[in-house]
Order: C-alpha cells, then structure tokens, then sequence
C-alpha cells in the first residue's frame, strides 16, 4: 500500500498520479513510455495518467500523488491507503480501431465510449482519436448514437406543464456574436419559455456564458434553472453546472486543445444538451463566412441537413437558419464588452449595434413563429415591439436578479489604438485574427479583456485613423496581443472610396 | 523574466512547463485549459505544455520550472533568465484539419507537420489527431511524402563501396519471432553487408533491440556502426542512437500510448528508416494471424502493394513475404528468453526451437538472393549451410564483441508454471494474450522477465501439464501478470486427442 498525497498541480482535465522513482509498491524505475494506472483505495477505482519524480520533497517512495482533480475524485483524505495497479486499455478503444479503419460503429460502441469517456478511462491523446476517427466520417444513424450517448438515460429539466420549450443556439465562429442576450428576453417576454443552457468560449475568444457572467452568476443548479423558468420564462445558465454529458466536457477540453472544432462532435455536443434540458423547439443559428467555422453554403447546407436529421429523429422541431458570417456582430469582443452591447441593444440606445439589434430580432421573430398561436410572418414585428417597449429589457434585469446580479468587473485599463495604414475602404474584417487578438489580451478568463471595434465593414478610413482598441488588464497580455495587431491588423483595407456593392 | 528550474518530474515524451499560480510574469490565475507556450532564453525557443501548480515547495512565483526532457532541451542552467509566451498553434496544424476534413496534402504539408512534430511544437493530442487521421485514409503519393518526410534530407549511414547493402525488417505483432538475430549473422557471414536498425517493443513485449541488448550494446553512434559493418559485414543497432527521423520517435510514442498501431503510419516509419541508414535491398516480414498485428491475407496483400509502391519510388528493391502468425515463435517471449532462443539455434543445439531455425533460414535465404551471384533458388541450401557449418554463430560472436559485450541480465527468479486445464490437443495461442501477460511481468523493461512456452499448437497435454513458465524479479508485475494468466491462460485446448490437419 502507498499512502496518498495532493499534488497541488492543475494538468486541466486529465488525471495525473505520481510516483517517485524509487516507489516501495509499483516498479517505476524503468518506465519509459506514458502509462495508465488504476488507483484502489476509495469507493471507485480512480483512472490516470502516470508520471515519475525522483525529488523527495515532492514525494517519498512509499506515498502516491494524485494532481489537483484526480484527488477531488478519489475522494479521500491524504495519509489513506491506496494502492495502484496497471490499467488494461480501456475495453471501447477496439471501437475507435474499428472505426479509424472505416467500419460503422453500433450504437451500443458509441455508448461504451462515451461511458469510458467519462469515468476518465481516455487518455487526452485517445480522446482525440476518437474525435478524429470521427470528424474524418461518420454516417447520421452514427451521429444519432452518439447525440444519444451524450443524453446519457435521463432528462436533467423537466417541464411538465409546458408544450412547447424553446431555446436558441450558433454554432459559434463569429466574434461578438451575443444575440442569445437579447433574444432569451425577448422570447420569454413573449410567455415562451426558454431556459438556456450555454458554453464557455471553446474554441473562440469568448462564449454566451462568459458575457452573461459579466451580468449574472452563471452557475445554477437544475432546480434553480427549473424554478427561475418556471416564474420568469427565462434564464441563461452554464451548461455544465447542469450536470449534462460529463464526457462532452472532456471531449470539447480536447477539441479546444487541438484547436480544431469537429463539426459532426459540434452537432450531437449542442443536440444532446437540448435533449437532456427538455427542448422541444430549437432555433439554430449558422454564421457563414470566410473566416469562421462555416466557410460556404454547400457546408452550411450539409450541417443543416445533419441538425434535422437527428433532431428529427429525436422528436425536436427545429428550424437552421444561415447568416451572414463575414464580419464580427456588434462592436465590442470580450465579455466585458459584448455585455455592454447586448444592454445597449435591450435598452435601445441609439448608439447600440445596429447590426447586433436587427439579428436579434430576426432570430427571436424566427423563435416567435413556433407558437402555434402566431400568425406566420408576424414573429419579427412582435419582437420588435417587445424590444422597442421596453419589455425585453426589463425581462432581462428580471433575469439578472433571480439568477444573482454579478460583481461587474472592469473593463481593462489597459488600452492600444490600432489604426489603419492608409486610407480607404474597410473591405474585410478577419473573424479569426480578431478573435486571436481578443484572446491574446486575455479574453474571456480576463473578462475586462478584448477589442472594440470602432469601424465595420463598408466604412471609409483615412489614414492614422481608429479601426479598433484593445483592451488588456495584464501587462503581458496587452503586449502579446499588440504584438500580433501590428503584425497584421485583421482589416483588410482598398483604396477605393465606395463598396463595390453599393453600386 | 523567471529563473529556471529543473523539476524532476518525467512525462515520458511530452515537454512540460511548470509555473506557479502566482506567477509573476505569466497570469496563470485563470488558466482553465491546456495551453502551450515556448519558452525564450536557450538558443531555440523551447516548446511546452503549461501546467500551474500552487505548492511554493516546487516553485516559486518568479520561478519557471521544466520537466527532465524539456530542461534537457533548453540546455541552460538552474537560475538563468527565462521569459515565457503563449505559443500560437503550429503552422502545419492547418494541414492535419485538411486531412480530417477528407483533403490530400502535399509533400510540402507533411514536410511541414513532420518539421513541427520533431520541434517538439505539437502537442501528444495533436500527434495523436495527425496519426488517426492518417489511419483512416491516405493516398499512396500521400504515403510516399510522408516516408520522405520522415527520412529527411540526408543520408545518416553512407556506404561508398557497397552496390548491395541489405536489411530484413518484420512488421511485428508476433511474440517471440527474433529471426534478426539469426538472420543478421547468415548474410553477413554470407558476405552481404547488412547495417541492421530496430527499434525497441513499440506495442509488443519485446523488440529487436530489447533482445539483442541482453547480449551486447546497441547505441551504436553512425561512425561506429559503419564502421563495424565494414570490418564485419553487420550489426544490430539502436535506430533512435542514430539520430534517424526524430519526428518517428514521438509518433511512435504516441502510436504506443493510444495501443494503436496504423498501418501506413508503420510502414513511412520502417521505410525512411532503411532510406536513411543507406539500404538498397530490404526483406519484409509480414506474419498473418488472426491474434497478431495482420489479420488476414487480404490485409497483408494491401499492406504488400504499398510497401512495395513506395519502396519502388524510391528506388530500394523490396522482398515482401508473407509468413504464419498463427502462433508465437520460438519457445521465450521476452529479451533474455527470445536472446537464449537465438543463441540456441546459432549453437545448433539439439532443443533449439525448430520454428526460429526454419523460419530463419527461410527469411536468410530469400535475403541471400538479392546477390546477382546468387543461383536462383540456391539461398535457403546457403543459409543452412552457414548456419550448421556455425560460420553463423563465429560472425555473431564477432558482432557481439565488435559491439561491445553487455553484463548479462538474470532471467526472472520469480515463476509460475500455468498449466492445463484440461486433457486435450492445443489448438490456438492467442499472441495478443501472451504478449500482454509477458508485458505484466515486465517485458521489456525488465529484460529478465516474460513467458517460457513449454507446450506448442498441434502438441497434446494431459490436464496439469505445465503449458507455460512466467518469468518475473518483481513481486508485483509478477502478480498481475499471474492475475491475467489465471484469467486465461491463452491457450485453446480441444478435447481431440490429434490436430485435424493430421488428418
């Protein structure tokens, strides 16, 4: 036996158990290659990654380190005894062979999958084989399966009086992108319920929850989604407090750390969450555009046809809708930043977004038009009023206040002009550099971090003049991400004075 | 800037950067994800996988730490000025999504991946995505660029005077098949030179090199490989001490992690491998059994055409032979054993395993005739010739001592004998089962430890007769492994007293 150890060390997701060099119970000395162990001792076996030191301030020979989170699973004090075995691969890897070499995997496999995907029986590395094996190829009944192993048994909210339960969701790609605030309001003014359940940024600078936190806790409990909904209509909660699909968790912390969004994963992630949350009626939003997730109308079309295909199959309505992705939404990326559009938007501010307002409305009238009540054609009009009356926005505060107002955080202090090289016209703005900007300033861990957008595309420049100001709280943030602005700006700028389209 | 330290800790093949929470020039607060940095100070960039630990024990918030292989890397001293920044995604990246989004690459993209892959600049998830979505498909030219990628602008073994320089290379997959080391003395012995390079077990129990490493050193430096192969026509190095294709040994640590071995992947490997140490005539081994790496004949068949295809291309004769896997070869599995095997049967001794010495004989024979000299049909007649005249064993001698003679290890003092449930003939041993329980007992690793086959298919046991003899000096590998063979031995017995093909 060994006794166990907290090794105050975050590795982000995967368990990690240590050893010294000379450990009295396991041979370690002559390990050279990644290995996985099971540690005995708690109630159930814990899975992780081995690593082996030979500092004894960190560990003696007759102890076992456990990192930050595998410690939090085992679930028991330090100085317990544990003891440590070689873990045979997990029995689902023959299906990710089977399926890298090209057969259809059953939907039993995806469910032992998904199932050893959660009790953390994946390494990293066979987490992203999985996700490649299947982002190379998968068929819908396969895609179906895997939606319903991410469901898992049971619905997590139950809305036993209502018929129809809506929710709208992007599939991300485009920076400032923040209608879900404006929209949540508008519906549930309306009398629709709509109990968002939403992201951290993944892949992107920054996700609805990030913003909503800005206003708002985040972190509710399904009863506190069901009541809040239940007496308010409305409510944008982090999905993953909710307790939906651990194994997505794990799977989107791999997509984020290859840097690469699956799109077949990006379905059956955002399906089962509606399942398990007890949608009925379901809004997509795909932004199409050269420098986002969707880069054309052929893929576009593809991921649409694959929404409804499963979405189908499970009895959900649903209504895809392609957008216009070319530019970022709304004026400010960040949390901070994308919060203050949203409010202005809900306030009717003149100076709000305009183009944030109008798909607001666009998505929310779309959202509208699945009361059966409503007559078709009429959804965009009574958004507009709801908006335009006020009613959205005090929907929103009413909102805010049952989930918990947040301590506002500040905008960074920090601050850096990007202005354009020469005159003309703003042709372009690249979603991605954008978003890379964002980040780098520290966006959305740093929520007071990220860009404003001064001028959008089709606005003339002159010289010297203001395209964008970052923001950054953190000195080497800010210095990272100017670095890369003046590297490249992201706006592409030509000498002609008038956009093409205009004539 | 931070001062560096070296922090103990080994995360076999994976860079790590350790920082503390507070650290005081990286905000490491709100780090939630895997993240990657380089890190600056060395004459190269150092890249890194960032982990945050709070114990000021480790590290202290002006402090960077790096794991044995990174500190190894940056070459610096403990207390030099190191600065640390996020590290945007390698270039080629873009490559590994277009090849999971069904795309082709060039030869400059896999140019690419391999050149960031041997920086150390992908992550073992972004090796793990770049291999799975090579295994599920790839064109032959795509196969062909990839080998050349791997292989590398020049040659590190130059052989000037030689117009035949040969080498045999089995697939793997079989436990116990250590023809190499019969082969390798024949043909040199013969007169051929042949420069042989072998890796360690990659997912099996024991490799080439494992074995012969009980006899004699094998981290041969280039010079003195070259320089024993022309006094004594061969050798049997380490390939990674030759410093061919760094990128290879992180794939193939990854390929061992995930326990997934893809077949193009293995077959780009052992190609720029033989490309780079100079050989011009290669034997291929490619045992077929339904418990081994190659399942069928089919599969062998594919696996043939590109061997030969690329081979072709570039411009090296190839030999492909297909063997039987059906059952382990020789009577040990594991270095000392498989070692003892070799010897034996370079000894002609009576209870040498007759299995190793045909197939051997075989393989040296099909080799023997890449010398025009040679009379067709004449290398098998050649090759036992050598061998029973023990011209064979005097030139392994003369390798062994050339190489530099090693202390011999002990074979494993712990033993089980696994005996036979039942009275019967012994229909099928399953290689995958032994292989693990080999593994269990420490093979490779421990050179002593591994698996002693007394009984063979087509042999009769009476119930309790011993099938097989665990080896082990550690008391806990040799309880799992004992744990495993007590779950089954592996072993098919059928109660016929006589094996059908007798009939």
């Amino acid at each position: 036996m060994l006794r166990l150890r907290r090794i105050p060390i975050d590795t982000f997701g995967e368990n990690v158990a240590y050893i010294h060099k000379n450990c009295s119970q396991y041979k370690a000395n002559d390990i050279n290659v990644p290995t996985k162990v099971e540690i005995h001792g708690g109630i159930n076996p814990v899975y992780a990654s081995l690593v082996v030191t030979d500092d004894h301030n960190l560990l003696k020979p007759d102890e076992m380190g456990l990192g930050i989170q595998a410690f939090k699973q085992i679930n028991m004090p330090e100085g317990a005894d544990v003891s440590i075995a070689p873990s045979p691969p997990p029995p689902s890897i023959e299906a990710v062979r089977r399926k890298i070499s090209g057969n259809i995997l059953t939907p039993g496999e995806y469910k032992a999958v998904i199932n050893d995907i959660a009790s953390n029986r994946y390494s990293k590395m066979e987490v992203a084989s999985f996700l490649v094996a299947n982002g190379t190829f998968m068929t819908t009944p396969e895609l179906l399966a895997l939606t319903e192993a991410l469901a898992g048994e049971e619905n997590h909210l139950i809305w036993e009086d209502e018929d129809i339960v809506t929710d709208v969701h992007c599939v991300g790609g485009l920076p400032g992108n923040r209608t879900d605030l404006v929209v949540t309001p508008i519906i549930a003014a309306y009398g629709l319920p709509i109990p968002k359940t939403a992201t951290r940024g993944i892949t992107s600078s920054s996700g609805t929850i990030d913003a909503m936190e800005v206003l708002a806790k985040v972190d509710l409990s399904p009863r506190k989604v069901t009541n809040i909904v239940t007496e308010h209509k409305g409510c944008i909660a982090w999905k993953k407090t909710l307790g939906i699909a651990p194994a997505d968790d794990i799977l989107l912390s791999v997509e984020k750390a290859i840097g690469m969004s699956m799109q077949q994963q990006m379905i059956a992630s955002i399906l089962s969450s509606k399942i398990a949350a007890g949608i009925t009626h379901l809004l997509v939003d795909i932004p199409v555009g050269a420098h986002t997730k969707v880069r054309n109308m052929p893929e576009a079309m593809k991921l649409r046809k694959n929404f409804e295909y499963v979405a189908g199959m499970l009895a959900m309505e649903i209504d895809v809708v392609v957008t216009d992705g070319s530019e970022p939404v709304g004026q400010g990326i960040g949390p901070v930043l994308e919060a203050r559009d949203a409010m202005k938007v809900l306030r009717c501010k003149s100076d709000a977004p305009q183009d944030l307002r109008e798909k607001s409305l666009f998505l929310a009238g779309r959202m509208l038009e699945f009361d059966p009540q409503m007559k078709g054609g009429q959804g965009y009009h009574i958004a507009r009023e709801i908006l335009d009356s006020g009613r959205a926005l005090e929907m929103m505060n009413r909102i805010i206040h049952a989930q918990g107002r947040a301590s506002p955080p500040i905008l960074g202090h920090l601050t850096r002009d990007i202005t354009a090289s020469e005159s003309g016209l703003i042709e372009e703005i690249n979603n991605e550099r954008i978003s890379r900007i964002a980040s780098l300033a520290g966006s959305p861990q740093d929520k007071g971090a990220g860009v404003d957008l001064i001028k959008k595309v089709g606005d003339t420049v002159e010289q010297g003049e203001v395209l964008y100001r970052i923001h950054a709280s953190n000195p080497t943030d800010f210095a990272f991400a100017n670095g890369v602005a003046e590297g490249y700006s992201g706006y592409d700028i030509s000498r002609r004075k008038t956009a093409t389209y205009d004539r």
